[in-house]
C-alpha cells in the first residue's frame, strides 16, 4: 500500500494527478486547527486492492478538538487528568463518544461495488457516489490475486478457509476476467456507446444508462466521497479492519486506520488499546475467570458457557 | 400489481406460501391499535416487476397515533382543530413531522441489485438484508419487457427516452439474459456448488460465497427487511412515486402508497393533497405570479428566472 | 415501583385512568405477533419518583422478530444455531444489533425536565414532547425523599456520596419546595391565568406562555412520547440503568428493563449476560490476565496501566 | 448583534477573550479549501441577547466542495450547468442534498435553558453540552427587555401577540429577576457552596451538583459546542429563522444566516431565493390558481380550502 506516484499500474489517471498536484499546491492560511502529518497526504491517493484507492479530500479538527469539548462537557470533571492523551484514554475507556464526534474527514474512495454494498451499511456517513444513472462506469474490474482466493471456511460460514491450488486460483481468475469483460462490452453495446464515448451503431437507439448498468458485475469498481465524524469512523474501523471482516474491505479499514494516526495519534494509540486489542466478557465468563485466578477448577459447561465461548476464552487468555 | 396467489409464476415458493397462510391463520388478541384494512393484507406478497415483490410483516400505530401525539406536543393548540382529519391536514401542511414518527412499518421485499443500491441510500430506515457472504443467492434476475426498454433521454440526463423498436428490443431482452445465465452458471462454478445445494466437481474445493458473489450481474434479486417510521417512508415515497424516479423503484413505490392508503388512510389523503400533488416556489417565482395575478406584463428574464423554470412554471399553473 | 391504581398518590388523574381502562377494554383481533405478557401491562401507568410515570403505549414485534431477520440476513449461518435462544445470544454476544431494530416500543413518560434533558441526548428515538410553549405545565415539581439525599461525592466529580443529616435534608427538601412554589406562583402571575385557567388580573394582559415558562424551575414536571426500537433501546439502559448514572434517571431505566423482560424474554437473558454483568478489558488488561492466570506476578505500572485502572480490575475479578 | 470586544456588558470573560486573542493568531498552513469571510470571524464571539453567544470555532468545506460531491454524483448530467452558481441553484431547488451535507461547522454557543430544549430536538447535530452534574453553572440569567415582553397572541397558541404596557413590563421583569436570583443563590445554598468555589457553612455538607441544579429556573444561561452539516444547518434555519419561531431561538439563527452568508455565498443566495423567500402549494391550490390566472371566478369553498388556507394564499400572492 504505497503512494502511486511512481506506480506503473495507475488507478488515477494523468490528468487527475495533475489536479491533485494542484490542489497540493494551493496552500492558505488558516486559523483553524491542522493536522500536519495528514496535511502531507492530503489529495494523495493511496492503492488499494488493483483499481481502488482512498484518499483524503478535507478534515476537521485534531486530538486538542476531542479534549476541548470533553472538557466543555466535563468541566471540572476533567481538571484532575491534567494531560490530553490521559483524557483521550479517559474518554475512550469510558465510550464517553460525543468527543469524538468533533472532528469529521472526508475521504474520495473507489471500491468493487459488492464492497460498497457492505460499506453503506453503516449509515452514518454522508455519502456521494458516482452515478450510473447519469454516467458511463468505467471499464474496471477487481480480479483477486491468486494468493488471495480461498475456499469457503468449513467452520466459519462467513469466512473463508484454504488457499485454493495453482490450477483451481487461475481457472478461478479467468472465468471472472472473461465474465467481467464480456458483460462489460455488452453494456456497451446495451448503450450503443463505447466507454469512449462514440456511438457504436448508427441505426440504433441503445438504452438509458439506468437500465444498461444492470448488465454489469458486481467487482466492477464505483467511486464516492464519504465523509464522517471521527466517532462513527472508529466503530467502522472497529468492524472492518477485524480479522472476521472479509478481505476486499479490511484493506481498506487498514489504510485508514494509518490515515486515523496521522490525524489524531492520541486517539489512535488509546483506540488500539481499548477497541481493537481490548475484548468483552460475558458476566459468566467474568464468573469463571474469577474462580480461575482464586486457583479453583472450573466447569465451563456448569459456568453456563457454550464450548465454543469456552474455546475463544482460552484461546484469547492462553488457558490451557 | 395484484395478490399472487393465483399466479402461475410464482416470486415466492410453495413454501412460503405456506408458511404466509400459516401466520396469517395465527389471529391473537392485542389492545393495540389497529389497522384493520392491513391487516387483511398482512404478511401477502404483492408482486413487483418479474420476480419481485412487497409485503407487509408488522406494523404500528394508525391516524389515530398520530393525532395523539399531535395532541400532546402542541396541547390547547390543537382543541380548536376539532376533528383528526382537519388536525392531520393541519400537520402535513405545516411539516410538523414528529407525530408522523410515531407509526411504524416493516416490510419484506425483493428487489434488483441495482435497485437495491438506489433504495439504501435511504438512511433513516431499518435493514437486515439476505447475506450473499453466508448464503447462495438464488437463480433469478430482472429482465425488463419489451415496454420497459427506452432509450437514454436527450433532454434529461437521468431518464429514459423513447421507446425501443421491437427488434432491437427484443435483441437487448436476449442480451441481459444470456449474461446473467452465464454469469450465474459460472457463480456456481466458482463456488463449486449448485443452487440446489450439490457439489460440482469432487475434485475442486471452489471459492468462498463472499468471492463468488461477484461474478453476479446487478440485476441478480436480493430481499430484505425494512422497516421505517411514517414520516421517513412519506419522504422516501415523495421521490421515488415521483415521475422523475427510475421506473423500477416507482413500481415498489407505488405499491407501498396502497399499502399506505390501507394504513393510515387520513394521512395519505393529506400526503396526495400537500406533497404529491403540491409544488413549491422559488421567492422569484412568487413574486412573478403576483404579477401575473394583477394581470401586468411580465418577462422571466427580468423576473430572474431560468428558461427552463419559466416553462416549467407555465405547464405547472397552465400559463399561455 | 407499582401499578398505582389503588394509589392515594396519583400521578395521572381520574380523566386519564378512566381514559386507560376504557383502551385496555378495546380488544381487537390481529395476525401480528403479540407479546402476551407486555399486553398485561399495557397502557398501565408505573409510578416512577414522586409524580412521574412511564406505560408502554405500543409495540410492534418480540423475540422471533429478532431471529426472523437474523434468519434471512446470515442464512444458512444461523442454521446451525438451532434454537431461538441461542441465535439471540449468539447475536447480542458479537454486537450483530441490526436484528435488534426490528423491534419498536413506544412509552409515554412523564419525568422532571432536568431527567428530560438528559434523556434526550440520546438522539435516535421519536419524541413528542408537552410543549410549554403551546400549553400550561401542571403545578408538580420532583423533590427527592430524604434517602436519596446525598453530598457531592468527594471521588466522582460526576457522583453522590454520603447521605445527608437528617437536619440538613429536611432543610434541602424545605428550600426546594418553596422555591418550585414560588416560581410557579409567579409563573401563573406572568401568564395571567391560574393553572385552572381563570384570569388573575382583568387589568393585565399577560405574557405569551412561551416567555413565562423561563420563571420555572427544573424539577417541573413534564411528559414525552417516546418511540424507539429495541437496539436503542439496550444502548440506552445499558448506560442509564447503570450504577453510575443519576437516581433519578435509573430508576426510570429500571422500570424500563422490567418491561424489556416481559415483552422480550430471551433478549432479556442475554442482555443480562453480555451487557448489564459483562465487562470490557483492554489489550493491557488482557496481557496482565494473561499472565496472572500463568501464576506470573504481575506489576501493573509495569504493564501500563493506571492505578485506577487497576484497581478496579481488582474489585472486577476479586484479584488480591 | 456585534462583535463584543468594545463592549460594557460581558459574555465571555476576560480569560476567554485572551484565548480567543491567541488562537486567533496562531495561523497555520493548510492545503484544505478556505472560506476567508468565514476566517475573519473565526472564534469571535457574536452577542445575542442579554448574556448569550454564538461563534464559529472550526468549519470544513465551502461552496466549491458542494460542486465538488455534486459532479461525482451527477457527473456528465452536471457538464451542461457549466458555472458553480448555476449547479448550486440546481442542487437547491431540486432538494438534491446529499452535496450540501459534505459541508461542516462546528458552534460554541451559549443560550438559556429553555431554548437549549427547543434547539436539540434538531437530533442531526453532534453536542457536547457544558454539564451541571460535573461543574457549577454561572449566575447568569436572560431576562427579556420590556420591548420583547408581549401577551399570548389571541390568535395563535404558539407566539405572541401586542406588547405590554411600562408598568406590566417593568412589573414583569422584575418578578424574573427576583426569582432567577433567589433559585440562584439557593443553589449555592444546597450546593453548600459559592459560584466562586467557596464553602459556605462549615457544618454542612451540601448536595450533590446533580441534585442542586433543579433548582435552577429555565432563564440560566448553559452553553455546548454544537456540529452539523450544511444541510441540516439550513434545515435548522428554514424552521429557527422563520417569523413563527420564537424570538430568543430567532435571534440566533439569524446570526447563523450571517455566518452562512460568509461562509457559502452562492449556497446562502440559492437557500434565500427557494427556502427562505420561497412557498409551498397543495395541489388544490395550484388548481385554485390555475382558475385565478385564466380569469376565472373561484369559491374557495368549491376548490376545498380552509378559509385560513384562502386568506393566506391570498396574502402570499396578494390577491384581492
Amino acid at each position: 500500500m504505497c503512494l502511486l506516484f511512481d506506480s506503473k499500474k495507475m488507478p488515477v489517471n494523468k490528468e487527475q494527478l495533475e489536479e491533485i498536484e494542484a490542489l497540493r499546491s494551493e496552500i492558505s492560511e488558516t486559523a483553524r486547527v491542522t493536522a500536519p502529518e495528514l496535511e502531507a497526504v492530503l489529495y494523495k491517493p493511496i492503492e488499494v486492492l488493483d483499481h481502488g484507492f482512498i484518499r483524503v479530500i478535507d478534515y476537521m479538527g485534531d486530538d486538542s478538538s476531542i479534549v476541548q469539548s470533553a472538557r466543555v462537557s466535563y468541566g471540572k470533571g476533567t481538571k484532575k487528568i491534567s494531560n490530553d492523551k490521559g483524557l483521550i484514554k479517559y474518554l475512550m475507556r469510558h465510550r464517553h463518544s460525543t468527543p469524538f464526534e468533533m472532528c469529521e474527514i472526508k475521504f474520495h474512495i473507489k471500491l468493487p461495488i459488492f464492497i460498497a454494498r457492505q460499506w453503506i451499511r453503516h449509515r452514518t456517513a454522508n455519502v456521494n457516489e458516482y452515478s450510473a444513472r447519469y454516467s458511463i462506469l468505467d471499464k474496471e474490474f477487481y480480479i483477486p490475486s491468486a494468493e488471495n482466493l480461498a475456499a469457503q471456511s468449513a467452520i466459519n460460514n462467513q469466512g473463508r478457509g484454504d488457499a485454493l491450488s495453482d490450477d483451481e486460483a487461475s481457472n478461478v481468475i479467468q472465468i471472472l476476467k472473461k465474465d467481467a469483460e464480456q458483460t462489460y462490452s455488452n453494456y456497451e453495446t446495451l448503450l450503443n456507446e463505447s466507454s469512449e464515448g462514440n456511438i457504436i451503431d448508427e441505426s440504433k437507439s441503445g438504452i438509458a444508462r439506468e437500465l444498461a448498468r444492470m448488465n454489469l458485475t458486481l467487482n466492477t469498481y464505483t467511486q464516492w466521497y464519504w465523509k464522517i465524524d471521527l466517532n462513527n469512523l472508529l466503530h467502522f474501523l472497529a468492524l472492518r479492519a477485524d480479522d472476521h471482516a472479509q478481505y476486499e474491505i479490511r484493506v481498506y479499514a487498514d489504510a485508514m486506520l494509518d490515515i486515523v494516526k496521522k490525524w489524531v495519534p492520541l486517539t489512535y494509540e488509546a483506540f488500539e488499546d481499548y477497541r481493537i486489542g481490548g475484548t468483552e466478557l460475558s458476566a459468566k465468563e467474568v464468573n469463571l475467570m474469577r474462580k480461575l485466578l482464586k486457583g479453583e477448577k472450573v466447569s465451563f459447561k456448569e459456568e453456563g458457557l457454550s464450548k465454543r465461548e469456552w474455546s475463544e476464552l482460552q484461546r484469547k487468555f492462553e488457558i490451557s
